[in-house]
């Protein structure tokens, strides 16, 4: 059994690795940190666990986390930077949930998030953890720099158009709709049930973080420098993203065309769907699940693409997502744990 | 293997039974029978099942559900009682979620249901499905009538009270909250979004069905014919239902006092959790799990005791409970493939 | 035109007054009281007002209030108290949204608001804002005790049945669902979206306040004590109280007989709408109006009472009724600038 | 008072229209045409309207219609143009809410809604109800073809940009979000409530008519042909669209100082709000309001403008702009009985 330490364990992403791992046939969860409920049985502050997990949430005490395998931080950025040295120190695998290890170019990390980087070696060896684009090396990383929730959604919806030379690299859109799991629970009036019911709008135009690190992997994808604009918008549900990208195309074809492309590039992953021409993913479809289902329409009066992409933020974008690296990392079958259809309902 | 038939397998009980037995490590899913969608691959009907379950469904042929080991029998009220008799002849295990075979006493059911009943002596021989009160019976059972929704959640939240004889038989009220996906899948304007959502109703008050099948356990634990006020409402959430119970105090006590009471009556029970005085349920700590929580409150001033318990009305409510019976039916443990936390989010 | 000035504006009743009176026909907006906003546009914190209203919120300065004819206090409970008697002393006519000047007798509030009232002077002089049954002192009252939103939803589905002798005075039971918007503006890990959607709970059972202000009325009707169980319970919708009263027969009756006397009792009431036998009222129905359905079904297997009634917990709950009362009280039809037919969608 | 009909009054424009129209001080609703519920009260229907509004629907009989001054036709598509003429005839306004009459050239027309078009000539004459743009014509006319809500909210968002020269024609996308009375009172599998909520997706990408209405009117602000990617989604809320709409700019300039061509344009428009820089729209700001509100973010890294606008789908997309059209063609005062704030809770 692989010994893990989820820290951050009462936060959204937290949770669901708790749910997720606890489920998990090869992990057994020894430590839950979280400096809001040290002391607490996480069955009291999630209720749901009771009877299924007997776990107290606890200060963080690294030498306590060196006696796991693996840990997960799941922290409020800029906090996780100063535990996961020594973690990788104590021969820990580790992976990391915020935006500290996914850039390989320090500069733009530095620029989007406007601060210092506190281990530039590390981040050198971090391996970002984009199953389906990475799996290879993620399987023999130490630290991992778990992706981002839109930039799940936006990259693997977007990559296989720009690899294949089907897409243009200018005027490329991507405008995504995200579920309010992805504020977190951290209060805010924002997120006050009545202020966010019946309610949608975007945020952060021009300026969202995650826009640099979908630039980073889409800019591979092509081989030049690709610039975007990203637009998050929050909409009334807890789960799910779907983001609706704009690439005008590089060679004129059809709808089946480049649907049979994004078969061809995804043909081996078993958590990317690519719908037939004439369905398109919805959010209701993979909530609760691992999934990133992408559906594609070509606009032949526009000679333009559109490619909409649907994850679970909280899961294929967050939690799911890490486990699924944890699995390639142990090797295990990546798909342990996690291979459920989503709930639908 | 156990070779498992769901027949009205598209409607949301259906659903939630292919969702659990699909990942059930004992279970071989073999016939999906569905009128509507015959003939259609179930993860086109419901999309969160590409990739993970290869089935189509199929019109019922009874021949070929015969070569099952059980059937799960989720048909519209009225259809399954004319093919149960036959998987029944036919030596299948049969576990029905309609009301048909839910009853002691076929007046009852007659009455209730305005309809002869047509399988008096399958009636006579079934069991009623509520693990928790008649585990034992359900073990040799061939056929289950799996309780309903608010019936499940309303005598597991009265029965430790009456059977205890520290709550008097008349006056008690239940007054029950139900998510939508309790009307299921048909249309219906009551149902249409806009119709549905910021809106709360009470319907069939004083006469919903469910009112005689909780009257029939309650008085087998009173010792004495029990009649209650059962009040269904529709509110605008998925999953869930919370149903509240009032019952007058045959002899005073405190609320910590009955909380052991129920404790105690529950001490076996996994699926079963009582709250510490003070807690109360809530539909969010048990949606998408199998299990039923309570709470107590003795209100002195009035000699009363309210019991609040809630329970995913399609998981324990409905799918859940009966894999809890073809646990029992087929010597696993109760808990295989249903032992999960709800999803909180 | 009424010169008015809403204290606390910025809340959720408040800002539900600052909606209806700026429509009003008969008023003029003064001063808009907001600690928290003050010196803000109300159109920057209410940004639905950007064209419509052009007013800054302000800190309470009693000199420029005294300039205005009637002040709405909507203030955190306790604060209004210390402003009150100066307004009072200054001629303002003072409709208050807290529950301090609701009650008839002193000792009650102390008992159940766990404090010592200010001003027993007022207490005394102050009529209880519920317009259909204290229309008359009312008119003539300079201070109102705006009664609270379950219990305007309660005392109108229950005081007839009581006042008329058909209903017994034991084992009353008062269930009620609330919108979050009953819980305030105010931040809290329950209200959070996320938490929030797709739950229901009952809360602060046994124990609400309210409770005391129902008993108060309906003792009243009745002629005698009356105790009640009330339970609220929280739904996710935004607007709306649903109330289920369970009443026990003194007199046996039809369903059609009850409703005749519910229909006589509030024959010349506008705000009051008694259902049809067969219909029952929905929140829906009522949401962004100043209505009360009540629906009654007559249970003759149990000789029993189950009355519905519904109101929009912000509107007829808290400022609609406030408005009402302002028009009495100001020689104005009761309906005026309330008398819409209510959202609907 | 002006005599009015509404034809097709109890689907969602319909019945937004008449309660609109049923607290208008100059209107006098006469004719509630419907031919599914006709014979009913229009209170039995939408029960919200019980005390306020007394009128039975009805079947359509053109000669009763013909006793009132305007006609509101809110038929389903095709429905209305078989009677438009005959109304016109009669010497009535007609406001038709379908799309038969929006269109400048009947082949556009003909292409995107794939039928002949039946009165070529009512066509030539009727004016497109946008009253921001067309507001002297409207006022002389007597056919109104009212503007489709994805539109209006596309149109009066993309509008200045062009027409002041400072975005390219080029490479525009409008990324739209509406809520679900976007799709009509019809039942649909896809708006049963328990299939709506917590679902986001896309639907008709690059099919969708309203994309021919958007493409004719910015064709004439940009002075050239314009064509764009517009693509729907539906998201889990009853009413608002939210357009995020994409432009290259012409001439590169910062977010202020397009913030200011904004504010010029619109400068004489009660119910456009163009918001300050660094603020954004919010469907909750104009809910249940006439308004449209607009905020622009200029992104200078890519020298795009991301624009965002936002209304009420049934109000200002629907029923709100027909009253507004009616009130310029009676001569009214344009704000009449709609110059309200929006509901916001």
């Amino acid at each position: 059994m692989i010994k893990v330490a989820v820290l951050g364990a009462t936060g959204y992403a937290g949770i669901e690795l708790v749910r997720i791992l606890s489920a998990h046939p090869d992990v057994k969860l020894e430590i839950l940190g979280s400096h809001s409920f040290s002391g607490q049985p996480i069955s009291e502050v999630y209720q749901n666990f009771s009877h299924v997990l007997d776990l107290d949430c606890e200060e963080l005490d690294l030498d306590r986390v060196a006696e796991c395998d693996v840990a997960f931080t799941a922290l409020p950025h800029g906090a996780s930077k100063d535990v996961i040295p020594t973690l990788i120190e104590k021969d820990l695998k580790v992976i990391d949930l915020s935006g500290d290890f996914r850039y390989d170019d320090i500069k733009v990390y530095e620029e989007w998030y406007g601060q210092v980087h506190s281990s530039p070696d590390l981040l050198d060896e971090a391996v970002y953890g984009l199953c389906e684009l990475y799996r290879d090396r993620i399987k023999s990383a130490r630290l991992i720099g778990n992706p981002g929730c839109y930039t799940t959604c936006s990259i693997l919806g977007a990559y296989p158009i720009l690899a294949t030379g089907y897409g243009k690299s200018e005027n490329i859109i991507v405008d995504a709709k995200s579920g309010v799991t992805g504020a977190g629970r951290g209060l805010g009036l924002a997120y006050h049930f009545c202020e966010c019911t019946e309610n949608t709008k975007a945020y952060k135009v021009a300026t969202h973080r995650h826009t640099s690190e979908i630039e980073q992997e889409l800019s591979k994808a092509a081989g030049e420098n690709v610039m975007i604009s990203f637009t998050p918008h929050l909409i009334p549900q807890k789960r799910g993203i779907l983001a609706t990208i704009y690439v005008n195309l590089a060679k004129p074809c059809t709808t089946e065309e480049l649907v049979n492309v994004y078969k061809e590039f995804y043909k081996d992953e078993y958590f990317v769907r690519v719908k037939e021409a004439g369905k398109l993913p919805e959010t209701k479809h993979v909530a609760g699940s691992n999934f990133v289902d992408i559906g594609i329409v070509v606009d032949r009066r526009l000679n333009r693409a559109v490619i909409v992409s649907a994850l679970d933020n909280i899961y294929k974008g967050a939690a799911g997502q890490a486990v699924q690296n944890m699995n390639l990392m142990f090797g295990l079958d990546e798909k342990t744990g996690i291979s459920n259809a989503g709930f639908y309902l």
